[in-house]
């Protein structure tokens, strides 16, 4: 049995993820793959029961650090149930967020050392890295005005345009960081434009299956 | 404003943590101290609903590595929300189970590292340490026999005997290593003489604020 690609989603709010989550799963189902789609937080029993805690507006006074380690409680879970399975059984795993969102969020947006994160990706996480992740880039601006279209933002959605710049910022760092891993996507384009160049990012994992 | 102290309660399954938590804190108020009593998992909003995840059965299978983050982003809030804020006020805190409960289920039980459990101590506990312990010790057979009594084990208490030997391995290794904080009670007294050492063991905190 080949063993499965991991390919992730990243991206501040608004930035249609979504769209482009549901669009890819579509087309590597139309190549014959066996494709599991999940997010974060959330994807396992306890981690949807986590999701709502975290993004509940009532959690407003949220510790930075609380809201780290409920983000690997869910992570934890997600790798060991879900993701890892997966892709020993040979599908394909999409994620919307994984530990990248982490550096982004509670690095870049709450000052969370990096190293306390990093060292909770290398014992919580397993260590998996993506075999691809997809950044979907928009300026601050442009995303919250489509987030906004939202009826009820939800806790992390209500952080200030400061908060949103530092969590884009780590974003772009990482992806310059780990070129290998990650393809930058222009989110202001339109949404078949997205896809097609998130299925050209994509399409060296698919030959490499032949 | 003088800073108040704070006291925890250890000890496994049914060693009589809530009758000792009452008469303790009931002498305390007789002192004219102002008393704050929580217990953990638990003591704020997170706290609780993170209660309900951790202990509840469905949750049979939660990973080892996912339990230490839950029980650390309870105690996040809870030290940060209730028992610093407290202390700082000059108000005793009595609370049932603090960190050394994550040595001895997580660390002794689940066999999660002690460097772990220390890391998360440090910089998601505030490395905050009790001024007295008292542990409440008690064969495994005995403690289990009481814990059998009530109705509906919850996901902790379905652990098998040598789970808790190892609990009951770890507190008492720890109580031996910080003989200034822990105070051994032997959990199989009546419950009036069990009250008396403890009132004994904290004698000293109250003189010296005399």
């Amino acid at each position: 049995m080949m063993r499965g690609r991991f390919i992730t989603l990243e991206g501040g709010e608004g930035a249609g993820k979504s769209t482009l989550l549901s669009g890819l799963e579509d087309w590597l189902r139309a190549q014959r793959l066996e494709v599991v789609r999940t997010r974060e937080p959330g994807g396992t029993a306890l981690g949807e029961a986590l999701r709502m805690l975290l993004l509940d507006p009532a959690q407003a006074g949220l510790s930075a650090e609380a809201e780290l380690l409920l983000m690997f409680a869910a992570r934890a879970e997600l790798v060991r149930k879900l993701i890892e399975p997966a892709l020993t059984a040979g599908r394909w795993v999409l994620s919307d967020r994984y530990t990248d969102a982490s550096y982004a969020y509670q690095g870049g947006g709450r000052g969370q050392p990096v190293a306390r994160i990093r060292a909770l990706e290398q014992w919580a996480a397993l260590d998996l890295k993506p075999d691809r992740t997809l950044l979907l880039d928009l300026p601050v601006a442009a995303g919250r005005a489509r987030a906004a279209e939202r009826d009820h933002p939800d806790r992390i959605e209500r952080e200030n345009d400061d908060f949103f710049e530092r969590v884009r910022s780590v974003y772009r760092a990482r992806a310059a960081a780990e070129p290998w891993r990650f393809s930058l996507l222009d989110a202001n384009a339109m949404p078949e434009v997205v896809l097609a160049a998130a299925q050209a990012a994509l399409q060296p994992l698919l030959a490499a299956r032949a």
